[in-house]
């Protein structure tokens, strides 16, 4: 039978591991990158390409999903990965971060955040028993504790108050959990380090998570503005006060260049809407790093976005076909574009999980970066 | 080898007709519905799942290439089949209709149409040998005359001087297809009958054109507007004064129970953007007639769209999960219910040919009508 969570690391390379997760629904191979599926699709691609493209698991929103269709009507509708058609594993997030970068007029007490729709302006609570409720009624396989944001600029006394409270939600979190006999019974739950970038907050932080115990452990607060120098800063020592023998996974990240860097400091599971996002946006990821398909200088480019890559738009269409898609607002840019995007953010994937087990890391490492051109900003 | 086009009738019933067209890219099933690709792509469908849908041949508009990304341009890129990934057969319209429906500040003479693009102000000319220049650089398989199109309100008089111009215009295009001859050597030309709702036009029109001799015949000038019993009742006179061993291609049509009237009345062949236009406002096609699944009842519906259906969205995706990809806005919701749409033509197109091949293209088509409620406008 298979087990309801088990993590194998298979070979380690420095602080990078590769390894996998098993779970009822499929194996994950790590590290993974999971594309996200915010309203129960991933933008502009059907599941079975997504999974074509090497993708193990997806995200799904619960703040998004929570008020579009509403928790209770998947659960009416059999649950998320029948309602999607995605049978493979799903990692739900738990609300904390949409609803406080996307909700209006929030208020926040020692119970949750009380707020109001974006959507359509009806009141609703999120609460770790809420959080958790919800993450259930999709029927997710990776349900993740409700923590409390704040802004990075904060005084450290917000942040260490805010992480204080995150630890309580996250008892809270997984007790919830566990009430839920029969879900948690097949599914996991992940707790959420905090602590900004503070190494004794992210310590206590993460000292708090292992005496309640949890299946996995994300590093929450990062990618939030920080930059990449003060992401990697913090990423030096964060990882390695969470348990070694459990995954962890860098919620909301991030650029390719940034996975790379994050994957040699021991993260194991990313999640952004980058990919997805920048293939409805006209950018597409290569080795050189992203292009712009509508300029100009793409117009009559025989050539495929990389030569390299081996998704079905690369093999197909030529970089004049996409710039004229986009160009004329053509909905199958976006299809072709997106689905290029996370092959090759699966791909990457591939390649560090092989560097790793192979004991070559660095050196593919370097010569990403050596090639990698990350635009300006 | 292949016959350069070769039009085969297999069996009739009553003024019905089944067959295939062989050409160099493939063989046409007929009577065939060709989905419309307007600007080198079939809206929000990859060309596999075009062919997946039992598609032998898709539409490509002229107006649209020429002003974006331009017919030279899509020459230098091979050809418009190897531009967008389409192998099989397309057919281009001549931009008759569309320039005088779409573009600004439209002047008519016997040369042809000055204007002004829709797009970016820029001036061209459509005239009968640009026209079949335009649709030699995109590399057509079938090509179609360019004509004059009057509004359905004007004088006889008027409508006369349009459908005798049009036989000019037939003519040049005919010499200037046949002076292009690389590209006559592996495609077809089709003429196109005028003369409103007038069988007297309509016979000058079709013995003009015979006269000329085409590989093909369309019945140009319906479905503008004047309603199913008027064009029914142009269809009981017009299609007969065409060669009865040639195909006859309806332009422009239609909804699905103006084909099934159209097949009896002896076309062959049918193009329409209802399809894929109505896949992207949240319209689906069932054998109970058109559905809106924006509409509340569908939102905990479980069924699919057609539980008779075939293609790859009702095998999977509840009316419930479209109803919350189109109210969300979501790109998916589109790329399902457009997929769905031309499964259901080609599938109606299927019906017909084995309906006809069988002898009992009445009782289908009677069965049809009563079960399919067209609604009201």
């Amino acid at each position: 039978m298979t087990p309801r969570f088990a993590f194998t690391i298979a070979a380690t390379d420095g602080a990078a591991r590769t390894g996998a997760i098993e779970m009822h629904r499929g194996t994950i191979r790590t590290p993974a990158f999971m594309p996200v599926g915010t309203a129960a699709t991933v933008k502009a691609m059907k599941p079975r390409d997504v999974e074509a493209a090497g993708a193990d698991i997806i995200l799904g929103n619960t703040y998004h999903l929570m008020l579009r269709p509403g928790a209770e009507r998947v659960a009416r509708m059999g649950g998320l990965h029948g309602f999607m058609g995605w049978n493979r594993p799903i990692l739900t997030d738990s609300g904390g971060y949409q609803v406080m970068s996307l909700a209006d007029l929030t208020k926040r007490s020692e119970e949750g955040v009380a707020f109001k729709s974006h959507l359509d302006g009806t009141r609703h609570l999120l609460s770790p028993e809420r959080s958790i409720e919800i993450q259930r009624l999709l029927g997710s396989d990776i349900v993740m504790a409700f923590d409390e944001l704040v802004p990075t600029t904060s005084t450290r006394e917000v942040q260490a108050a805010a992480m204080e409270r995150s630890m309580r939600w996250a008892r809270r979190s997984r007790a919830a959990f566990d009430s839920g006999a029969e879900h948690a019974a097949g599914a996991a739950i992940f707790g959420i380090q905090q602590g900004a970038l503070d190494r004794t907050l992210r310590g206590d932080s993460a000292a708090a998570l292992t005496d309640i115990g949890f299946d996995g452990y994300a590093v929450g607060g990062l990618a939030v503005g920080e930059g990449q120098d003060a992401m990697f800063g913090c990423l030096d020592f964060a990882p390695a006060q969470l348990p070694a023998d459990k995954p962890r996974y860098l919620m909301g990240v991030g650029k390719p260049d940034d996975i790379v860097g994050a994957v040699e400091r021991g993260i194991d599971m990313f999640d952004c809407v980058m990919p997805t996002r920048s293939g409805r946006t006209g950018q597409a990821f290569t080795r050189d790093g992203p292009i712009n398909i509508r300029n100009a200088k793409f117009n009559e480019d025989p050539a495929p976005i990389d030569a390299a890559c081996g998704c079905p738009t690369c093999a197909t269409w030529s970089r004049a076909y996409l710039h004229h898609l986009v160009r004329a607002g053509e909905m199958l840019g976006a299809m072709l574009m997106t689905e290029h995007n996370i092959w090759f953010y699966e791909t990457l994937m591939a390649d560090l999980r092989a560097a790793i087990a192979s004991g070559t890391l660095k050196t593919y490492a370097d010569e990403f970066r050596l090639r990698y051109k990350r635009p300006a900003l």
